[in-house]
């Protein structure tokens, strides 16, 4: 699959990219060229491999099959924006999280949509199919490959399946978290976690579902 | 510890009872007394101790140190409203979850406060320490005492070190959660759970939390 990191310069887009490298054509997308050229060179010192390609958001979005959104809240409006008329009937993969972080504290801030994900769907064209994903990894566990997370999926069908490959192909567990609506619950896990960190001097947080009969 | 499980005929009363009945007087309430001495005996079963104590709220909060709300959100104003005149300076836990669930679909839906524990606090007399906890673990999973599961506990001082060490006589691990204002991210993740089972095949769906490094 051909995957392009929207915003893939930072933390979170670092360890999809190492995790998906070895398997995927990875393309890092951003504002500026050069600095995702930069940034493949330093991935690939992790990643070993040559299937990582730097270049703009929107030559990214242009040649990938898979989007995800690897750009903080607030820059999620602007960032589809500027590729919109590109991402007509692909997958598009949302770990965007509204919050806000202080020292003591991480509080969700969902926008008036409901979420995140909710927001993007109203930007997005219709064509596009959209899943909520990847909230619950620890950005800086994510970069060593072997560290195993659970992660929840919600969304339409077509983005959530390919969502459930590209998290076996990262090492993640998927799990399904039902449609789109839901997204309010998993986004506000990333805050959660945050928490968990500050208040019990823990760090990379992260979760691991537990359940008694296996029916899947 | 004398601990008073307002409402404690339920699902979660039973589980909690069970765990707590060997190392505390719990007192179970109910609206109807004669309803609480009927649990207590079908509770002793599993229990296997005498000191359960079946009653009405109204005693079981007199009598107690540490109440535990077993309610649904439905029935907390007015159960606390009948109890306010002796709740005067306890410490309150409140495991309970504002929530709408359907066969296929289980939706967070707080009141405008913010959460079930920050409308609570706002019906509780000053002098009462309140705690929200006890959210994550699974009801019928609660009623094997073997069971370990986390749990996240937010709320006042008083009533956050009375929760945590009840949690560990629960069989039970806690993570501070902070203050009360966090609740909503720990209450809205019983509704994710329940999803998680839903989409998933799964049954008594629960959390673990993992983490790097032990600072605790």
């Amino acid at each position: 699959m051909k995957i392009a990191l929207v915003g893939g310069t930072g933390n979170i887009g670092k360890g999809l990219a190492v995790r998906w490298a070895s398997k995927h054509d990875v393309l890092i997308g951003s504002r500026l060229e050069e600095k995702a050229k930069t940034c493949v060179l330093e991935y690939s010192k992790h990643a070993g491999t040559t299937r990582l390609v730097g270049c703009s958001n929107e030559s990214a979005v242009e040649q990938a099959d898979v989007v995800v959104l690897c750009v903080p809240f607030e820059y999620v409006t602007t960032t589809i924006e500027s590729v919109r008329h590109v991402i007509e009937g692909k997958c598009v993969i949302s770990p965007v999280v509204p919050m806000r972080v202080s020292s003591n504290r991480a509080e969700y801030t969902p926008p008036e949509e409901g979420s995140a994900a909710l927001l993007v769907r109203t930007i997005l064209p219709e064509s596009a199919s959209l899943a909520s994903a990847f909230h619950t990894v620890p950005a800086k566990g994510l970069v060593n490959p072997e560290g195993g997370y659970d992660v929840v999926v919600c969304g339409e069908e077509e983005a959530k399946k390919v969502a459930f490959e590209l998290a076996i192909d990262a090492n993640l567990r998927p799990f399904d978290g039902g449609p789109l609506e839901n997204s309010p619950l998993v986004e506000s896990l990333t805050p959660l976690l945050i928490n968990l960190g500050i208040y019990n001097n823990l760090k990379n947080v992260s979760i691991k579902f537990l359940y008694d009969d296996i029916g899947r």
